[in-house]
């Protein structure tokens, strides 16, 4: 187990019971989000998006179009705020200020870097079509150059990183234990539904491994 | 059909599609949507956290302890970026480029504003719980005045505020269409395993209605 140390701005000021900084917990938090979140500030005002990411080692990848107000910032060294988020369940207190989510989050804080380099963006996004579909790349064509040339990809360092977890039942006041109100929790499930062809495949073109094997990814939260 | 203007930080600069600008349809993702992400800039410094959200009207209630960094800054009137999103499917090209999510998101930039007045929390505070588990607080005991006065809200307004959705299958490239490759989608659906009572609840407290018509309200996505 590998701890990361926390900073000022990764320790949490609410909740401290609920802080995790096992590298391992952080890192499948990161890889199981199907989306994280990116925040940074332009000219002093917040920006966010939502973002299919990528994991190299201790890089997340970030990818997209240069237009993108967003990633031009990070391409240029901006800093940025990135948040992983599964949601597990509802939880119902018996009063409303003891109701909540359980969920595990991540929050990352770092400075974008712009990858130049042919081979290290293809590798990057590689690894970012890999955790959202793993087993997909081998499926493909490689990349071609243009694709490449078109794509703006932006890596940071996961180092300065802190997971929020809750579980369990939900935390009811004592007076209110006896009272006549349900209590509980109802957990969160994400599924697949059946896969549907593009409607431009040609007949006998069969549903990949990548495919088959989605359940299997989504099953631990996303 | 109600239009929200777009301004210059709304206007998207990448997919300009996928943008859409009608009230009706923020205002259902920013409803179904079980968390969304708020981002701030403290010092010039991006902060994100997830967080369960309320509305009532044109106004976006959140909530939390006044030892937040995030939530007190908007308390201060800090300008904000939030983002709400949910994820549809899973868009598999032929090519790794054209591979990506099918999604609906809102973004939405405003100051937050402290609420003050006990009549105006209890209210927005309801609103959040009512949202997040519809039919909730009519089973409840009403909130204390000790729950009340240890709650920071915050609300936000939703006028600026645009969405941007993808649906559909891959755009493969025209020349890929006749390849070896499989492409199409794959829905991602979000359902509920069992409630799950909390230990300490006593014997005959039934599952209430609003536990039975959780499962209504993820279907949409969450």
């Amino acid at each position: 187990m590998t701890e990361v140390p926390r900073t000022p701005r990764t320790k949490p000021k609410t909740y401290p019971s609920r802080a995790n900084s096992e590298l391992e917990t952080i890192l499948d938090i990161v890889d199981r989000a199907l989306v994280c979140h990116v925040a940074t500030a332009v000219d002093g005002v917040p920006r966010i998006a939502p973002m299919v990411h990528g994991r190299v080692g201790m890089e997340l990848v970030l990818h997209g179009s240069p237009k993108s107000t967003l990633l031009a910032a990070l391409a240029n060294g901006a800093e940025a705020a990135v948040a992983f988020t599964l949601v597990d369940a509802f939880v119902l207190g018996r009063s409303a200020m003891h109701h909540s989510l359980n969920y595990r989050s991540v929050v990352v804080f770092g400075r974008g870097r712009a990858l130049d380099d042919d081979e290290g963006k293809a590798r990057a996004l590689d690894a970012l079509t890999e955790r959202v579909v793993p087993g997909r790349t081998r499926e493909l064509r490689p990349m071609s150059r243009a694709e490449l040339d078109a794509t703006l990809v932006v890596v940071l360092s996961l180092a300065e990183s802190g997971a929020k977890i809750r579980t369990g039942p939900p935390k009811d006041a004592a007076e209110d234990l006896d009272g006549p109100w349900w209590a509980g929790n109802v957990p969160l499930t994400l599924g697949l539904g059946a896969p549907v062809p593009s409607p431009d495949l040609p007949a006998g073109v069969a549903v990949p491994p990548s495919v088959r094997d989605l359940a299997r990814r989504v099953a631990g939260g996303a």
